[in-house]
């Protein structure tokens, strides 16, 4: 039965909504670089700066401060410098900074945003980032003409993953009945997030982690993929 | 005339109110005692399941689901045991949940404390904690007398830094003026989120980090201590 409702849940679907970093968009090109600037420190410098961007938004969300995901990542990258003691020369967060715009998709992403525009599926994005990093990302990733409409929370002045931030999603993108809406995103708190605002949501789970996080477990998703190709599949029930 | 503005609020103060966990206890007993249990993990499993305690509060906080403190870290327990490869057995996550209720206070507390029950200034503690682990650290710790309130921000169902936990903390020890109360945190995104709220602020900073977050900077606290005991030099001026 419950398979049934859900097969007729997919069948309402109006768009699916993707997450953009480390869902559509490879964080590792941040390491690599960074890599090539501090030999040896990419991995633990994108792994502080990571953090940082996330405790920030959230931090300012949960007080009602809002800033800009700019000066948030700028911010986050000055941050993880200090903490591993390398000298924070502006250069040198600018260039970090500048990863963030022209970041590789996932090896998936292409093929499976055009199987879903082959099947005329409405595809956007909705993300943390501002408007102007996510139109240069996308631009940069030649996934302009595959992705609808490009999303930032800004105009919330929350963060994801408050509940204005997915609302503000659903009224860019005029869906008026949260059901309607599939949510992809490939991190455990975002998946978490729009599951308790009550969206349809999958999990990409490309690293194959055994678990889904135990303490959130009462926001699992309804469908989890190892790859976004699989999309296309469900919506072929 | 800032100092002087400065001092006519100190005049006004009715109560210093303190953070428990990092500010008046040492979370290391925590380190140690994993120690003994994974030899050589003692100091990741704390940073893991710390900072995954903060991100399931936070997130809770956000999307407004709030769990108690309780399980919330238990959970990261196991999460940290998980992300590090150990076995996940229910004696150790209750061992090492049970540190949490005999942490050793930081060295300076004692003295500080009796310092401020000689001046008759009224002390309390706000915490992310339940009541209940809040009880047991507090007279483990022999800290019943010379802390007069204890409490815990589950009467709000929201975390720290929201406002509203700070609020419920003012609104429990009937302080009607946030300019009134002290508040002391050795986190740094406690401080912002008090200062964010409106008290006074004090940052207790033993391990001398040569910088408040950049980030942060906005939400500066008006004072800074290396050690608790310089409280009372700054109430007696």
């Amino acid at each position: 039965v419950e398979a049934m409702s859900t097969e007729a849940e997919l069948q309402k679907i109006e768009a699916i909504i993707f997450d953009a970093y480390g869902t559509l968009f490879d964080l590792n090109s941040v390491a690599e670089d960074a890599d090539k600037i501090y030999p040896g420190k990419g991995r633990d410098l994108l792994h502080h700066l990571r953090s940082k961007q996330l405790e920030y938004a959230w931090l300012r969300t949960i007080i009602g401060k809002y800033k800009d995901f700019e000066s948030i990542t700028k911010d986050s990258i000055r941050f993880a410098l200090k903490k591993l003691d390398l000298p924070v020369i502006d250069d040198a967060v600018d260039r970090l900074y500048s990863r963030f715009l022209d970041l590789n998709p996932h090896s998936d992403v292409e093929n499976a945003l055009n199987d879903l525009d082959s099947l005329s599926i409405r595809v956007s994005i909705l993300s943390n980032g501002t408007q102007e990093m996510m139109d240069k990302v996308v631009e940069h990733a030649g996934l302009s003409l595959l992705a609808e409409e490009v999303v930032s929370v800004e105009g919330s002045h929350r963060f994801k993953p408050h509940p204005a931030a997915y609302q503000h999603g659903l009224d860019r993108l005029e869906i008026y009945d949260r059901k309607r809406a599939l949510y992809i995103s490939g991190n455990t708190w975002d998946v978490a997030g729009a599951k308790s605002f009550g969206m349809l949501v999958g999990w990409v789970n490309r690293t194959r982690q055994p678990f889904f996080d135990q303490e959130l477990l009462e926001f699992r998703p309804d469908y989890e993929f190892e790859d976004l190709r699989q999309i296309k599949q469900l919506l072929r029930v």
